[in-house]
């Protein structure tokens, strides 16, 4: 590597633009500001053809001016690039409400017009783009689904780097440009991000080009990166792994010199890598260019106001200059005054098209970074070529046989996945694929990582189909990043700790439903979240480690994107699986064990099950051809073990009722059609739960989710739900469902409790099994393991 | 500052122990070392007085290995310069699974038998304190609450830094060696976390000595951090800003050595920043020291086990060496080799106390790790000097009376519990403060900031009440260390990011739930959550800053301790703020608004009122001496306002009706006393909500969630609920609720579909409704934004 003084000196004395294309960059530069300025304030008269007055300006001021001017800078330089090098290029952008920039700049070389061609490239079409922003029933202000060239939305901070990562796996030739605001920086999320160039494998993936803004402010702070030293702001992203360049300034002409600089030598260094790692592709972890650009807040913007300093401060976040009748009436003029001082004369013809020697500055095509379909990812997005699930099946024989762990039967599964797909799907998790039971992915792959390797480390690789490191933001903003960029994949996580991606799923979540309302966004692979070691077997890891609450968060956003499905057995795991690696713009949820347990369908059988989602199962019930006296109800593998042995008790000990058992394995089934496109009529409802016969349903989850998906079904007052009620510690498995009142114990004296004509013999029954409960408890307590009775318990 | 090469060539040197002292803290680590593999085994023959048998091993082996010889290390050490230096030090546990160590450490100073008299120092109690460890009814394996010392669980990785850091805020005497895990630290919160030296005050608050423990391994996966080149380590922690001390081997002896001059190294380099503040308090931030610990993963364990290397790989992760009547026979003598390794007989005496010149290692009093008070914060808790909240009433002479913005009152209120409690009582939040007009705060206290400032920052300064940085995981640990260490505190947010703290929310009100069951711990002070900035008023951040679901989060932990509280107007959130500071061992989700908005009630009504928690408005219903023909519920300020505009409506148009309107402000009223304390009997339900009455809920979050709250209250099927059903974007304040019915026009629509009475005249007032949506619509897409009639509405 180069000495860095000498680098530095060479990047700050050099004047790699010529005077003209300098004049030409600043010009480009100014009509993107002067764009950002008309989307803030104005409604009409977007070219200053007459005198400003208020009647041209929004009623309300929304938006923000501060990470704009900095924004706009770098997306012209990045244009000069794309040119000048034939890049292939995206545009991540950071910081929040960073909108303006990215519309001025897709707006600019025509992108924006193709996609909304009422925003024409003339008067007409300033006039409608200005007024679009911050406007009800228009635009909003970060660079949203709405805005070309974005996969990111600025508005919850501290993602842009992973995503930005996980554009650029298997896609060797991209590079992805990502503007990091400093505010971001101080996030967790982003702060860890920085350590992804440890994944990264400069020969089979492309490149993150990392710029930090620092633009000196958030809201009203100070940022924390732009106010240490010089020296340590090196030597943290030295430590990161970066080779930082540091473009500092605030005189255009000088800056532009520095920013051209800059990038001509980090597009070198990269070339460099790539080259490297062709002649060498073991050699060592490369220290990939990163640039530091530090400008003022609100650049270009007004100076002061009302006697205070504006530029240059937090001031400048939102509207710089407020403008309205009740305003200071020189704002105005200020407002104007600025506008001019980027001299659009000069930059737009009378028709307010953009001068021909700007618009040959912008990259042409699908280079331009408002249409690299890498940002559109449904538009690249091949379907995976799938193994046939069926051959995984688990052979079944009888209903209850023992099993290997039910996501170890779909690592299997997936590892052919992987084989078949070797460029387009990836495996994510925060270091537990093999705690997962997932192990048998690493028979045809390796986990991606390009840090140093010692002698006892197994299944690394500078590339392989699994990416793991232990944060769940990483792993959740990589995938996302892969997702939005036309590609396939899985997260599997211990199902507690995938609460820490909660806010992360809620904005993907949002951004599926917003691109599904724009006409050219293309449909996008799901997301799919195998959430296991579940809350009913942390023996080990005890109460922190129990949550199964995910789920109440996920169905809160729109029923068109969320599917959640709880997995009884391993092989409607599979079914499960191929259902969901097929699907499009979905977040799906699956639950799974991962210890061994009861096997209760043959394959046949579980995709009947699964394609339904919900049914009864007959084998285990006893109500074949009258109304059942008792519908016991179970979703996910633990509730289904303890609701079949309590069948089983009940089945024994007071045959006459009849009994009929529901397993649900999509859990929106129990919501009404209105409410959700899987939802079960209310007539089907009724056909499988009756319309007055009492319901014991043991929940994998907290209950009372139960009674919100049914709380309008006819018959939900009789619904009694037994779940995971927050009681847990270091326990055996079967204590954790004792805990809970959901052991198959408990679950038989529910139904007794509600089966009035069980009379004595159920009286009798319950006061048993409250013996048992006790001789449970003391047997674990002085052999600190369950009763072999339910060790060695079978249903047949 | 000395030069880096110096101090390195110094501390690597030099040989700080006499062979004495060097011998009795390795045979002090040996102890603790013994008594952990003890808890991971065995259930008899703790001192192996006979040879050891199958029997007297656990039939389950449950606990982790790897984590615990380093953190013994680390304790055994701490203790040497506790005592030497008359230290006030705190241990925080940052790896995973780090139960044993610290178990250990406090079984041998004696604080563990103080807390827990049955676990005596003697045979019969270790047999106790091992057979406990990982056992159904025992103790779990991290540093749990049931651990004397703790005050930090490392169950979910990524906040011991946080946590450290927040216990030292106004402790200046308190040092919080916090032990950071690599795999952790390769979590973003903590990753963020190391930069919290910026919000420190040398002179003011305490000091936390991270350790970071290069263990080299997670579960199955190599750390980034031990696989990055020295150099690189240390720049990144000097870019972080701390001075890295490096302690690297794992001979016992040269490390004993070398932990022993940096820890000397360290409480010099502490003590000095201490003087040099006191001399000059307005001096350069400090570069406090770190120590950065490299030992191998699972040290003094088991080196080979069945031809696989495991002490040094990540095979030591959990338990080492398998032990049972399947596994090889030969692993039961290879259990006993490793115990004797440790010379438990020149370590414990024949009745198995600890020998007395090892006990006098230990620091005496509560100046053992596991007896500082700090720990048990609430030991130290002291109530806030509250000032009158009623002082600072807004004046309500008519119901209606425009506000000033409910959260901005409450910020003078905030301001002088600020004065009244200058040292144990500080507000967190990311950057927000001002934008949710908390900023008369800043008339009495700054931001607290130790980073570099210039002229155009505001409320900064070295020592403040206010602590703000844009990372919610920092200002949430932050507060739960200042909180657990027996002060208080308000996060404020904006309410869509809470989100981001979802899983630090389950893991402190897991804190809560169990020491709330643990005799010897406290109550400390309520985890107090504003959020504001709510999804109705997102004006210009749009749909990305739109989500009130973290109550639906909140309420599946224990009823016991979460509390929701919707704010109606300014002087109920008032009495409700001065509710919650005086509260003990909750978690308060308290939502308001921050824009102006209608005030409803006077001081004494809203005294009332929210004592009560829920209540009939009579000043806005019709009801009085009747049976209501319609309940007009809601709850949140936003969803109030609506309501009573609806009622306005309806009682103009209809004046016939009898309405009855219902204001909820502890939202748990509503479930079922059952199943929360707060919950109201269902005779009290029916009595507010009538048994047969339709009854229309606007509510501020999601609208099942009042749906799971009644769905088993007598008039459930009757309740209609609006409420944010996802829908939102750039637009008005009134065009948010029309997006997603809950307006005044659609509650009114929604009251006359249940009212078949209204006949042909609630038919027209439909139409003329649907009329005036239409109307608004056109109006907000010309003028950007709402209708005279809306902006100027009052209720009188």
């Amino acid at each position: 590597m180069e000495t860095n003084n000498c680098v530095e000196v060479a990047l700050s004395e050099g004047t790699p633009l010529s005077t003209e294309l300098l004049g030409k960059l600043d010009a480009y530069w100014r009509a993107a500001n002067y764009l950002s300025v008309g989307q803030l304030y104005l409604r009409d008269n977007p070219l200053l053809k007459e005198p400003l007055k208020l009647q041209h300006v929004k009623n309300m001021l929304l938006g923000h001016w501060g990470t704009t001017p900095g924004q706009n800078f770098i997306y012209t330089h990045l244009n000069r690039i794309i040119k000048q090098y034939s890049l292939d290029m995206i545009y991540i952008s950071g910081p929040g409400h960073g909108g303006p920039a990215v519309v001025a700049g897709t707006y600019l070389e025509g992108t924006y017009s193709e996609v909304y061609p009422a925003i024409t490239r003339d008067e007409e079409g300033l006039k409608k783009l200005f007024t679009q922003f911050s406007y009800p029933g228009g635009i909003s202000s970060h660079a949203s689904p709405q805005t070309p060239g974005s996969m990111h939305e600025g508005g919850e901070l501290g993602y842009s780097l992973s995503h930005a990562f996980g554009a650029v796996l298997d896609n060797p030739a991209l590079i992805a440009a990502c503007i990091v605001g400093d505010g971001e920086a101080e996030t967790g999320p982003l702060a860890t991000a920085w350590h992804s160039n440890k994944f990264i494998n400069p020969l089979t993936d492309g490149t993150v080009l990392p710029i930090l803004h620092l633009n000196g402010y958030k809201i009203s702070n100070p940022t924390v990166l732009a106010r240490i030293p010089h020296e340590e702001l090196e030597q943290l992203f030295r430590g990161y792994g970066y080779n930082p360049i540091f473009v500092e300034g605030s005189d255009p002409d000088y800056m532009h010199q520095r920013m051209a600089a800059a990038l001509d030598y980090a597009v070198d260094r990269i070339k460099q890598i790539k080259y490297d790692a062709g002649q060498n592709p073991d050699g060592p972890r490369p220290h990939w260019p990163m640039i530091i650009l530090r400008s003022p807040k609100g650049w270009t913007g007004p100076k002061i106001v009302d006697g205070k300093q504006i530029e240059g401060t937090f001031r400048s976040h939102q509207i710089p200059l407020s403008v309205s009748a009740s305003a200071p009436k020189e704002h105005l003029q200020q407002l104007e005054d600025w506008m001019k001082s980027y001299k659009p004369e000069e930059l737009f013809d009378k028709n307010g098209c953009l001068i021909p020697e700007l618009v040959e500055l912008a990259p042409k095509g699908n280079s331009r970074m408002g249409a690299n379909p890498v940002t559109n990812g449904g538009l690249l997005l091949r379907d995976l070529r799938m193994p046939e699930f069926r051959n995984y099946a688990v052979n079944v024989q009888s209903h209850g046989v023992e099993g290997e762990g039910d996501v170890h039967v779909t690592g299997r599964f997936l590892r052919d996945v992987i084989s078949l797909n070797p460029d387009n799907f990836r495996i994510f998790g925060p270091d537990e694929t093999v705690s997962n039971r997932l192990e048998e992915v690493f028979e045809v792959t390796n986990r991606q990582w390009n840090a140093a390797t010692q002698q006892n480390d197994e299944f690394l690789a500078p590339a392989g189909r699994v990416m793991e490191m232990l944060s769940e933001h990483q792993c959740e903003g990589w995938l996302e990043g892969y997702l939005l960029s036309g590609r396939h994949g899985v997260f599997n996580c211990y199902e507690a700790f995938i609460h820490i991606i909660d806010s992360m799923f809620n904005q993907h979540a949002k951004w599926l439903k917003m691109t599904n309302e724009i006409p050219w966004r293309r449909k996008i692979s799901s997301l799919n979240l195998l959430l296991t070691s579940t809350v009913w077997r942390q023996d080990h890891n005890g109460f922190t480690h129990q949550d199964p609450g995910f789920i109440d968060h996920v169905i809160n956003k729109k029923a068109e994107i969320v599917r959640v499905y709880l997995a009884p057995d391993a092989n409607c795991l599979l079914s499960i699986m191929d259902h969901c690696l097929r699907s499009r713009h979905y977040v799906n949820v699956i639950v799974a064990g991962k210890h061994p347990s009861p096997q209760w369908l043959n394959m046949d059988e579980a995709i009947d099950h699964c394609s339904r989602g919900i049914g009864i199962w007959d084998w285990a019930s006893n109500d074949q051809d009258v109304e059942p006296d008792l519908v016991m109800a179970c979703s996910g593998d633990v509730p289904t073990l303890e609701t079949l042995a309590a069948v089983k008790i009940l089945r024994e000990h007071l045959p006459e009722l009849k009994i009929r058992v529901v397993n649900v394995v999509d859990l929106l089934k129990l919501e009404r059609q209105s409410e959700h496109p899987h939802g079960l009529s209310d007539s089907d409802f009724d056909a499988l739960f009756t319309k007055n016969k009492p319901i014991i349903f043991a929940f994998h989850g907290y209950p009372w989710l139960i009674h919100r998906l049914t709380y309008n079904r006819t018959n939900n007052n009789n619904i009694h739900v037994r779940g995971y009620k927050e009681e847990g510690t270091i326990t055996t498995a079967f204590d954790m469902t004792v805990l809970n009142d959901m052991d198959r114990f408990h679950l038989v004296m529910d139904a007794i409790d509600r089966l009035p004509q069980t009379g004595t013999k159920g009286t009798y029954l319950k006061q048993a099994l409250e013996d048992k409960l006790i001789e449970h408890k003391e047997y674990i307590c002085i052999n600190g393991e369950d009763m072999p009775e339910i060790r060695n318990w079978t249903w047949s």
